[in-house]
């Protein structure tokens, strides 16, 4: 069987990422890896990867089946993925939630005139979260969903804290609050905002001789970033910060609490616990290749989300074997 | 909008949940219940529904969309299926996990034929438990797949409890061990056998005068049903039983542990804790009923899976409004 051909877009984390999910795939192989910086100056991990100049990538054009884009949500994937998607089928990680109706129009225009298959917003939220919002929604329509993220590493709130006087360096976990947790789970369908959903916590590394209640208080009081929730701030030495906390986890929960017939309460949950944000949300990303190299396949050209892919688009395994062995 | 137009083959748990399951949604309506029984001495719980014979179905082929069978595997289906795929779109539970690529290719035939669209074994195991089983090997390749059920009633244990000589009545239990559960959220991923995955509880009624210890000491050691787990006996009272455990509770856990990269651990989970099995699975079939009719629609015909169904399919709501509230 020949192998359904991958290039990546971008050497971040999620490029990283990338070119190892790929290798523990069977049925998919990296062409090449495409980066704006110069090729012969980037370091790979993997001396066997090729690098390109992202400016060569239309040569490509009959090499690669689907480009993987790792670009970041910001700037990079609202230009990257139109352009590439009118020459390749794409898969992407875009995760600005307020701008996916106008994302998904301007990348459905190009793909749906190109004859390519774009999926966005793939990774796990958006993507693996969003399909048990739906489906839980779908199946218990008389109930309520409550996404929780963490315990997860958030490099915004972290940025916060390293701004603050004082601090030398720092992290900050955002972490479910397991009270409410407990509650959403009893079926008891609260209120929560998400303050309440969610504690944090903050890993800080001080100046030498700066004034560590002062610090505390100042990220403690820190409007819209801590104010509002449970925060703890933790002083610790730059060893143990460089030992402990120099991994990205993340994960979270969705829960769906609903009632069916005469009040029977139902409880729908789904969860990750990830030791490496980028490198699950790659492996989203590749076997999501799959589903987009089969709907181009098929001829489903445009833009599409995870709520368009079968399940077993994105397995490897035969639709005979699935049923045999995994229904 | 018109409403999807459904019919419901069997008056049992399964049908009776699916009656009140139709209820909840605003975009789909119920035509009329079949059953082999004599409709004039059938007894609805909701005066207002249709009851007909089953044998008066082909009369119905222009007024419904989708026929949900809520008969049992083991009889019903395999032969309803078939006979209702050649005349109406399908959604049913066939459960037998051995004969499903049987079943399968049966329907198949049928479906393909007359331009129908069945769609089989769905409910949550086989189900969405099937999907995550799928969608978390598709991610993680390098990683090992746990189905743990429970807690839930176990027809099957509850009828080998009331076999047992000075037993009036009793239930049975199945339940995940919570040991094995967090072995395998760990990352772990140990090799369980079903017996150290799950333990059993039991309550028995037992006859007035009979010897408790010898019920205990013969419920343990029943072979292949109790002497291989970890098994707890508690006597109580029939008001008790009646009480506390007339209740048709489920659920269970699929969990994924497997490793990406150099060895990042990452954990995939899905759990389902249901007050009612059977209200749960009817609604799993109602929504799948939205995906039927919409397939049959695309001309997608023959038998299906949860696997080629995407999960917009499933849901009342547009494109258009997922893409906005749910992603």
């Amino acid at each position: 069987m020949s192998k359904i051909k991958l290039g990546i877009v971008g050497y971040g984390n999620l490029g990283k990422g990338a070119i190892e999910a790929i290798k523990q795939t069977q049925d998919m192989e990296l062409v090449a890896v495409f980066t704006r910086r110069d090729p012969q100056h980037l370091h790979l991990d993997d001396q066997n990867v090729k690098v390109a100049h992202i400016s060569e990538a239309s040569d490509y054009k009959n090499d690669i089946d689907v480009m993987l884009l790792c670009g970041g949500s910001a700037t990079d994937l609202p230009e990257q993925t139109p352009y590439f998607a009118s020459m390749f089928n794409t898969v992407d990680s875009f995760d600005t939630h307020a701008k996916i109706p106008e994302f998904y129009k301007s990348v459905n225009e190009v793909a749906t005139k190109n004859n390519t298959t774009a999926i966005i917003s793939v990774g796990w939220d958006p993507g693996l979260f969003s399909i048990n919002r739906v489906m839980a929604d779908a199946i218990i329509p008389n109930g309520e969903n409550y996404t929780f993220w963490g315990k997860g590493l958030s490099q915004g709130h972290s940025d916060a804290v390293r701004r603050v006087t004082g601090v030398k360096n720092g992290v900050q976990y955002t972490i479910p609050s397991e009270d409410a947790i407990e509650n959403v789970r009893s079926g008891e369908n609260p209120e929560l905002s998400t303050a309440e959903k969610h504690n944090r916590v903050c890993y800080v590394v001080a100046e030498e001789g700066a004034d560590q209640a002062a610090i505390e208080h100042e990220i403690k009081t820190m409007p819209n970033y801590f104010a509002e929730y449970n925060t703890e701030v933790n002083f610790i030495s730059e060893e143990e910060l460089k030992r402990d906390h120099s991994k990205a986890p993340h994960g979270g929960f969705v829960i769906r609490g609903g009632n069916t017939g005469a009040g029977h309460k139902q409880i729908y949950e789904f969860s990750l616990k990830l030791d490496s944000n980028p490198e699950f949300t790659s492996s989203v990303l590749v076997a999501y290749a799959r589903a987009a190299y089969r709907l181009n396949n098929e001829k489903q050209f445009g833009a599409k989300t995870v709520y368009d892919v079968a399940p077993g688009y994105i397995s490897p395994r035969s639709p005979e074997e699935l049923r045999r062995d995994y229904l």
